[in-house]
């Protein structure tokens, strides 16, 4: 059995800078010679023939909860908070599906969990020690959307707005907008807010008490 | 010459918490052993003869930037940061008017500040070191200023909400609400946010570098 880990959820729409603040709260941690484990929420979904099922027919709407796995999620977090190892779902994106499983991974003592949906789904956030949302106009995300998909992932401009229109933004409005009160703490302007960044961190190290 | 103040400054609407939070801060950060001085802009209104020239025989709004003394306070701001003295003028909420001088105050490491308009002013925003904006709901802030204001200040509840809504609101929408956005970190939900007040606390001590 291992460490109990202390549970850091990151939420913020599409392109509010969660990732990259995820990422360096990590790295910061590290530096301080804590053993962190960071979960992803898109690791979590659920099976494609789940997904298939569940929308009917329909065109799957990848932001939305049914899309995900959460029971599984919601147990590893549990693991995770108990001090228990976990097998991590291995998902393939060229796919859209699960393709297998992680060699187990040991608890550390904390995990930074980020996602769009971690705030507005109960079985998740009640389980989180600390809530973070990172809050970033629209008008900018969208900008950061567009700029990633058609430089690394070779989208158009039209199917980034069309796909944006069609499915991110009704989801950003309906679950992780409305989300945001859950938060603890509100982080404006994303992954430059290097004053946050410390707080957070400097948070993050008093949860693991005086020996930390 | 004394020691060079860091400043905090913490923004929020009328009964946001933002007095709480800023009284607690100051709390955990002596418990500490830091010194720590308080300032709250209501400290800064201006002279009333001042005043009543600025709103040139219309009723004074006291949630106006026109009421205060901008210029002492940022004197005194840049003074505090520079570790020199500053004496604080004595404000007679009784008479609408400053009364006098306070002995002189010796600065301190970290400088709480207060008010409405902190964030909305660059002459202040520009030299804080950290900027906190309390965000709690419209209809919790009235209710909270309804309760404050019939049981200790003896007014009416229909007197609250006109002043309420000829001054507080439409000042809080011009001035306080939008300069949210120059916010370091935003606190949901006031002064019951204990892991936000933890956080903002070990960032302050760590503001002070590593003997603190």
């Amino acid at each position: 059995m291992g460490e109990q880990a202390k549970l850091i959820g990151i939420v913020g729409g599409s392109g509010s800078g969660k990732t990259s603040i995820a990422h360096e709260l990590v790295r910061r941690l590290q530096t301080q010679g804590v053993h962190v484990l960071m979960l992803d929420m898109d690791a979590y979904y659920a099976p494609l023939e789940v997904v298939r099922h569940r929308f009917g027919g329909r065109e799957v709407n990848w932001d939305h909860p049914h899309a995900f796995d959460l029971e599984l999620m919601a147990n590893h977090l549990a693991s995770l908070r108990r001090g228990q190892p976990i097998r991590k779902p291995i998902y393939d994106f060229t796919v859209s599906d699960r393709v297998g499983w992680e060699e187990p991974l040991q608890p550390s003592r904390v995990v930074i969990l980020e996602g769009l949906l971690i705030f507005a789904l109960p079985e998740l956030r009640e389980q989180l020690d600390v809530k973070i949302f990172v809050d970033t106009d629209a008008d900018i995300r969208i900008l950061r959307r567009i700029q990633r998909d058609t430089r690394e992932r070779g989208r158009t401009v039209d199917s980034v707005i069309q796909q944006y229109l069609e499915f991110v933004r009704p989801m950003h409005l309906e679950f992780v907008e409305p989300s945001k009160r859950w938060a603890d703490l509100i982080v404006p302007t994303g992954a430059e807010n290097e004053k946050a960044l410390d707080m957070i961190t400097r948070y993050s190290l008093g949860l693991l008490g005086p020996e930390a």
